[in-house]
C-alpha cells in the first residue's frame, strides 16, 4: 500500500510517500519538506503549503494519508497553524476519497522504534535503517513524515484484523480520526 | 463593500454576507449556519462545512472575508476543529484572491456594541438593530458571523486610513492575519 505521511506545519511540512506492507521493509518513493516564510501573511503561507500537499497527492496517488494528530495543549505558538494545515490535509484527502488517519506522536514513535518516548535521533536512525536509506533524512520533519507513513502501513491492517479486546491492549494511543 | 463574516466551527459554522460601508447601516444579503453531525468522521465533517464555505464565496463573491481569530487557550475540546475550519476558510479565500482578515472576539464585540465584554444577547440585539432585522438571528453563530462582517466593513477602512500611532490606541486587540 502507498501511504502519504504528513508532519503538518506552516513553517515546515514534511511529506513522505512510502510503499510498505505490514512485516516488510518499506520503500521511500518521495520525500519533501514544504516550507513557507514566517514573514508572509498566514493565508499566503497556507496557500504555499497547500499547493505542495495537493501536488503530492495528485502526483503520487497514495492509498491512504497518515497525519500527525495535534493537541491544543502543545506548543501554543505554532499549534493553530499546525491545525490549519491539518484541516487542509483532511479536506484535500477527503475530496480525493483518500482515507486519512491521524496518529499521536507517541503512537508513531512506538511504531518505528518500539518506544513511545524515543527522541528525534532514534526516529531518524530507525527510519534510515528501515527504509535502507544512505543517511538520516533531515530536517526532523522529513523523518517524522516517513515514520507516520510507516506507522500507518504497518499497524493499521493489523489493528483492523485484531479482535476488539486485543486492539486496546496491544495498540495503545492509536487514535483514528 | 461586501463582506463575508465567518464564525468557524465543525458543529456549526456561521456564514453571513453583508453589504456595508463605514458609518452606514449594513444590509444582510445572505445568512446561513452550516452544520455537521458530531458522529461523522472529522474529515467528512470538514468536507460538509467546506462545501458551504466554497458555495457562499462562489455565489456571493465577497470583497473580503472576516474570520474569528481563535486562540489555542480557548475551549480545548473544540479548538482544533475550529482551527481546521479556519484553515479551510483562509485557503478558500486566498485561492479566490479575496483578502481575509481575522478579528478577536473582543474586537468584534467592541465593534458592534461598543464594549469588548458584551454578551451574546447584546450582540444579537445590536445586530438586529443595525441591520434592521425583524428578529435576532439565531443561533448565536449566525449573529456572530454578522457581527464579524460588520466589524470588518466598519473598522478596516478607518483603521487603514489612520496614522499608525492612532491605530494602536483606538483599535485595541484588532489583529490582522
Amino acid at each position: 500500500m502507498r501511504v502519504l505521511g504528513i508532519d503538518p506545519g506552516l513553517t515546515r511540512c514534511g511529506l513522505a510517500v512510502v510503499d510498505a506492507e505490514p512485516g516488510k521493509r518499506g520503500k521511500l518513493i518521495h520525500l519533501e519538506v514544504a516550507v513557507s516564510d514566517a514573514k508572509l501573511d498566514p493565508a499566503d503561507r497556507l496557500f504555499l503549503i497547500a499547493e505542495r500537499i495537493h501536488a503530492v497527492m495528485d502526483d503520487f496517488k497514495p492509498d491512504a494519508v497518515s497525519l500527525e494528530r495535534v493537541f491544543a495543549q502543545q506548543n501554543l505558538k505554532t499549534v493553530m497553524g499546525v491545525a490549519q494545515v491539518g484541516g487542509v490535509v483532511l479536506l484535500a484527502a477527503r475530496t480525493r476519497n483518500i482515507p486519512a488517519v491521524t496518529y499521536t506522536p507517541t503512537a508513531v514513535k512506538a511504531a518505528v522504534t518500539g518506544s513511545g518516548r524515543s527522541d528525534k535521533k532514534q526516529i531518524g536512525n530507525m527510519v534510515k535503517a528501515l527504509l535502507n536509506l544512505d543517511e538520516i533524512p533531515k530536517p526532523a520533519d522529513a523523518a517524522d513524515a516517513i515514520a507516520l507513513a510507516l506507522c500507518h502501513a504497518w499497524r493499521m491492517p493489523t489493528v483492523s484484523a485484531m479482535p476488539q479486546p486485543f486492539r486496546k491492549r496491544t495498540v495503545p494511543k492509536v487514535k483514528r480520526s
